[in-house]
């Protein structure tokens, strides 16, 4: 069994050593270059792509912005999984909200632009505080603008003025008081069967998730229903196979679905140690056509991303229930290097845990760290 | 950080997959041609032996009979961990023998002998009932045979008379009446520090190790810490680094030291899900000088290696808890293809688990199975 993954990062490699032990061979696609690679050593294998699509049996991706004629070459395989139109809803903020819509999931209140001079209507309609977000090539808080007061405007269309809004109009979404971030997991098999992880938590710093807790403390067990529901729909309205990440703004007891990943994704890297099947193996196995895994939570779980630095203490190690992912990248400013994921027996212990970790590590790069260990210790 | 082990089989394979997440980069030696492989696709590596041993900061090994001169060669970099003593103590019942004599670590009672003629004075010094054993490349089994009856002595020297005793003596041991055979692995690190699994009971099968349950049922504490001051002597007296694997037969309240593995070892294979941290990390953690992680068992946890076939429904992964190891080898009679491990919350259910999997399974691969889900389903 082999499966070809576009891209060529740390979650090829991470479904890569999810692969191994069930006797599947991941590959990965450099897109950059179109050249097949091993996923972890990044080394070119012998093999072009298009023998590597032949020789697979089943393709899929890490990251949503994979070139369109790429994707179009794969779907042509008939191997895709997911298909090119849920990887590009992931792709395109106007796809993903047509989407929400016509299925009628709860998203924040929205209207498209494709011209500049809408943008005094969006006010009328949406409130004088707006995010303004490219439909495409968003990523990490990169193509995002915000409005806080209308004295803004003219700045802000002076800094949209360069962009060619016919090709790729602007999303404006009122700016909603949320209570928090939380993201849903979910695998859905080819014969349609779903498992879902529970919600985490996310928190983020500067546009960079930094911190995701696992299951997400003080969720009800109707909130959890709630955004269970939410995946059904998306994942069975796209016919989806393979693990799908559904962000969402918890307002009081309402669910607002913000963004769509088509992938195995950041906030769901706590399963590698806080599930007994990670999202990376579930996702193999969907696109693999085999039972999908245990997707229940083994206790309180955090992920800690390691973003921008790499010099630390090893000796983090030592804390048990610690566990290192580290991607073998240089470093460079906001990078993700690696993450730390963190198993405890309670929200309490886990806390502990947090802020025993915070005591190895350079704060600086870790805003969220200490706040959080201080909030799960009480909880 | 790179650690190059001797051997590349399935037990590198997974050194490799437990270094990734780590940051360290795990490269096999073939022994038997002294290539530099990929630990997974066996591809060789752009490198020769010499400048992988430079290159390495740690050389360990997958099994014992590694050639001597390879051995040699790899303790002269001073990187080698375990010790070569301790590798040729596994290597060689002789020096097995008398470390275990030397620390006054109870075994089975014995004799060396390197002359057939000295076979009757075992038998007046050891009993009519005897296993004798060549003292080295002896390997699941082979190179071992049976005196059960003194009936049997002069066919049994005809059977061992074209040995050379002189270069390769034999052990002869009393076949003890015993009560099971377990095992314990346990690691200790560069600066002392020893952390030890829970004892797993092991069922083999015409030689073959086929079944492991871990924690072994019904283990006293008082059991359960002779093991571990038997495991501490061996491991302070080698001054080992890294995993070690200790046979022993229980024998009522008395543990005797059967066979010394100085390596990760297959009865220790439901450490990959049965506990946090796996005997794969932390062999590596060991040679890399990296702190040792935690052995606790998460629950009762069952290993069924997967012996000589190939064949059978991968609809097993849809069992909660049950996880596959493939090795990815073709397939000979006898060979370990993989494994299977099963994680439970109690030995009931672990037993109710491993039935499940029977149905799954061409049970005659797998002689012990139906019989342990019974046994365990009534602990």
């Amino acid at each position: 069994m082999r499966v070809l993954v576009y891209g060529a990062g740390q979650l090829a490699q991470m479904m890569y050593l999810a692969g191994c032990p069930l006797g599947i061979d991941v590959q990965a696609v450099d897109v950059s270059n179109d050249t097949v690679v091993h996923p972890v050593s990044k080394q070119p294998l012998d093999t072009s792509l298009a023998q590597a699509i032949e020789a697979a049996d089943a393709l899929t991706v890490e990251f949503e912005h994979v070139p369109e004629r790429l994707l179009e070459q794969a779907a042509r395989s008939a191997k895709l999984m997911p298909s090119i139109d849920a990887i590009l809803v992931g792709a395109d903020r106007v796809r993903e909200k047509r989407l929400l819509d016509s299925l009628q999931v709860p998203n924040c209140p929205h209207k498209v632009i494709s011209d500049l001079s809408e943008l005094d209507e969006c006010i009328d309609l949406l409130g004088d505080k707006l995010i303004i977000k490219a439909s495409r090539d968003g990523y990490d808080g990169y193509g995002q603008w915000r409005l806080t007061d209308t004295s803004q405007l003219d700045e802000l269309k002076l800094s949209l003025s360069g962009l060619d809004l016919k090709t790729v109009p602007l999303v404006v979404e009122s700016m909603l008081s949320f209570d928090r971030e939380l993201s849903l997991i979910g695998v859905r098999g080819k014969g349609g069967e779903v498992k879902v992880y529970p919600l985490a938590e996310n928190l983020h710093h500067q546009g960079q998730l930094h911190v995701s807790v696992a299951p997400a403390p003080q969720v009800s067990l109707a909130l959890q229903e709630k955004a269970e529901a939410i995946f059904k729909t998306l994942a069975e309205g796209m016919d989806y196979v393979g693990v799908l990440a559904v962000e969402m703004f918890q307002c009081g007891d309402e669910l607002l679905v913000n963004e769509l990943a088509p992938r195995v994704h950041n906030s769901g890297h706590w399963t590698l140690s806080g599930a007994d099947i990670s999202q990376f193996e579930n996702h193999l196995r969907a696109v693999a056509g085999l039972p999908l895994g245990d997707t229940a939570a083994i206790g309180p779980s955090a992920m800690i991303n390691v973003i921008g630095c790499s010099s630390f203490s090893r000796d983090l190690l030592s804390i048990p229930g610690c566990h290192l992912h580290w991607y073998g990248k240089s470093v460079r400013d906001k990078r993700k290097m690696g993450h730390i994921n963190l198993v405890a027996k309670s929200y309490a212990g886990l806390g502990e845990k947090m802020h025993t970790l915070s005591q190895y590590l350079p704060l600086e790069f870790f805003p969220k760290l200490v706040n959080e260990a201080q909030r799960l210790s009480k909880c």
